[in-house]
């Protein structure tokens, strides 16, 4: 393909009343669109092949290589990659491993993974790559409804964490005003705060937590959110803005509109997965990322409907280049149309769990976003909570500590109403029983940044029991 | 003048051997820049009288429009602006005031002041001046020693503080590999130790005290901060690296070179007091920002080799131009060549102190940074130290604390010999006696970010007398 990597023109904006960005690739046929991803998974596949060892190597060993990849079903023989294996490269050759596929001296940003949970893995993302993952930003952008007439106030961390850089730049590129205030800092909040009363942001990036966490702060400085006039709410780096309830709950605060997006740190700067300004699920947009479900055992792909994990493909990333990237993540998708008219696939509930993050109580399945949906439904719950799982001898103990609001205890039948209300919704929706514990206001630790809510002792239980 | 405001090739870069990034304007005559300084005081006095009423009501008051500046010397005419009256001005017109000289969208940017000490103040940068600024940045970089090849560490923190992300954008224009990882979340020096031995960046920039910060937590680590391999530190925020010892202390530290840069939140994004590779004090890129040196009192421009009050003008800036901003900073200038060839004026001392922190004690005029010079020149001290002023009945006292390091005791004399030789010194230099305590290491609180270290309690003793 001799028009790969593609380039964008960095001046182009549409007209300003137009819905689509670049309407003949969003609104394509897709059998008309699968043949150009296909094109562009073989020269991506090419570009890799010549340049990353990494890739060779894996590809030898199941016996393939590029040219076998001849219609789009042949992709799914293309085995999946996995966090743990890049992490083991990067081990083996630091700093970046054996799938860096351009030269040092093009690599315009190292970041990497927090490694809160191990060895991190470092990131590096090339000039053009910057650009095209930019100009991709801008569109997806443009598709909830940001305008360069927006200023987007970010509250978020920047660091090592690369997805509020690649928010920041699809900002830039769209020519709204950027006001990247930052977060991370104890008592940081209140001066935000002080800072989106007086500029007046029209937008908001951050996570949902700290979205909630900001609402609270004001709340509590006798400031109503809504008075901020946000118009768009746009979120990633955590699942809740996708969760309907929470969703609610953002919107119903801040009076605009919450936008769900976010695929993974290793994709970033690209941000595929992304809610258009009807916020029915994030729309996959394929010719940029090309993203397949796959059953989390068999590794088939799934037919629309059904709930698998997402698994992703650079299209247009010439330096780390990912190719069938296993996210670990649960979701569901559909391609039954949209009101915005595009074509691409979507994720009607968004990502909702993980692989590894759902865990099992008595036998059930439970994802931490069911628990959530359920609390954040319920009238009288404040903005945290937690979820312990231990055992009990032999049993799984699932507690679940949720705050009440201030008022909660003027309701009828006060707050154990209250408590057994949640207990029995809870029960309802994960199929076990939790013992469901209120907590007053404002006691349980609040999380400014990537939410960890899920206690689980058991492996502590386990760690003690058989060393 | 129809070339204003000025527009540059952002692909342009020297050649690799080359010491100049536009010699031409680099090495010019003195007097042949000052008739191109001139032209440019002028355009960017028209520019602003057209469309800031700030400036046009200010030099209307002044009795003065921009023509009245025919000559350089007429410039001494134009009143200085101060950081308060900026203030006051964005007050009563929020959030960016009356001196906002660019049309509202074309706004790419929005900073501030962090207010810790009263009303922040709001920073708008415009698309063109961003790009200008990232150019005058990779032009400067480039004059101390960075090339296209290094990997710069960013341990600054990405928040409303400007500096950081003009040195940013600096280092991306210049086409050098950027790894910026942040500051000033509890904790995360160890990490940040973590990847600068992974990545191995050959560049760090940040404040010097958290430069030494590093320095120390790698030490603690068992590192020899040498093996980390930087060959350049810059930076900005604070004085110190512009103060020969702790200049002396980083180089022998990280074996690399230490460059002084910096000059006021409001001329940023634009950093033109840097530096060149030889390290003889920061030069004046009076071709970008012009600068002149004041009498503190008089306000009159001052011969070289004097003492004074630098004052910043943006000869490039559309958004918000300062035009002769007070910076209340102490610095002395000189014109003697400088190893590099450039013609450039220079602060051999750097800003070495401020009109306002300077305190003065029982009658003496006292700088913190002529104590910070004389602790960071003595064997045997650790890295932090405070200053508390008191008052004893009617006497200021001064007491100094300075942290030892761990082998300090086993010197000749002990701690006592010690005491008494940085009391001896720092009576011959700063004139009056001061109570010196040394105290653990550890245990004065560490400041990752700009160094607070002076306490003046005096303050609070008249606040409570005076009520």
């Amino acid at each position: 393909m001799s028009d790969w990597p593609p380039e964008y023109d960095d001046r182009y904006l549409p007209p300003p009343g137009a819905r689509y960005w670049f309407r003949e690739r969003e609104c394509q046929d897709p059998e008309a669109r699968e043949r150009d991803v296909l094109r562009k998974i073989q020269a991506a596949m090419a570009w890799a092949w010549e340049r990353a060892p990494f890739y060779r190597k894996k590809w030898q060993a199941a016996g393939l290589e590029p040219g076998d990849v001849k219609r789009l079903d042949d992709f799914s023989k293309v085995p999946v990659v996995t966090k743990h294996e890049l992490r083991e490269d990067q081990a083996a050759r630091p700093p970046l491993g054996s799938y860096l596929c351009i030269p040092r001296e093009e690599v315009r940003r190292i970041h990497g993974t927090s490694g809160t949970t191990g060895k991190p893995t470092a990131f590096a993302i090339g000039r053009a790559d910057w650009r095209r993952s930019a100009n991709a930003h801008a569109r997806i952008m443009w598709s909830f409804g940001l305008r360069p007439s927006d200023t987007v106030f970010f509250g978020s961390f920047f660091s090592l964490y690369l997805g509020g850089w690649g928010a920041l730049a699809g900002v830039e590129r769209l020519g709204a005003t950027a006001f990247p205030f930052g977060a991370g800092v104890p008592g940081q909040t209140l001066m935000a705060l002080r800072w989106l009363r007086e500029v007046k942001p029209s937008a908001f990036y951050g996570t949902p937590s700290y979205g909630l966490y900001v609402a609270e702060k004001a709340r509590a400085e006798g400031i109503d959110p809504k008075e901020l006039g946000l118009r768009i709410l746009f979120f990633s780096g955590e699942p809740g803005a996708g969760i309907p309830s929470t969703k609610r709950r953002i919107e119903e605060t801040y009076g605009g509109a919450c936008v769900d997006t976010g695929s993974m740190a290793e994709m970033t700067p690209w941000m595929t997965n992304a809610e258009c300004e009807f916020r029915s699920g994030m729309h996959l947009w394929q010719d940029i990322v090309y993203t397949e479900l796959l059953h989390p055992e068999t590794k088939t792909v799934l037919r629309f409907g059904q709930e698998g994990v997402p698994v992703y493909t650079h299209l247009e990333r010439t330096s780390q280049p990912m190719v069938r990237l296993w996210s670990g993540d649960l979701a569901t998708w559909t391609d039954e149309p949209c009101e915005c008219g595009r074509t691409y696939p979507r994720l009607p509930r968004g990502v909702y769990g993980r692989v590894d993050d759902m865990f099992i109580v008595r036998g059930e399945n439970v994802y931490p976003s069911a628990i959530e949906e359920v609390l954040r439904a319920t009238e009288g719950l404040g903005e945290e909570y937690r979820i312990i799982i231990s055992r009990n001898d032999a049993m799984d103990e699932l507690v679940v500590q949720a705050e009440v609001r201030p008022e909660a205890g003027a309701r009828p039948g006060g707050l154990e109403a209250l408590r057994a209300d949640v207990a029995a919704r809870l029960r309802a929706v994960i199929g076990v029983r939790a013992t469901v514990q209120l907590v007053p206001p404002g006691q349980l630790e609040r999380t400014e940044f990537k939410a960890r809510r899920v206690i689980d002792s058991r492996e502590l239980f386990r760690e003690l029991t058989t060393r």
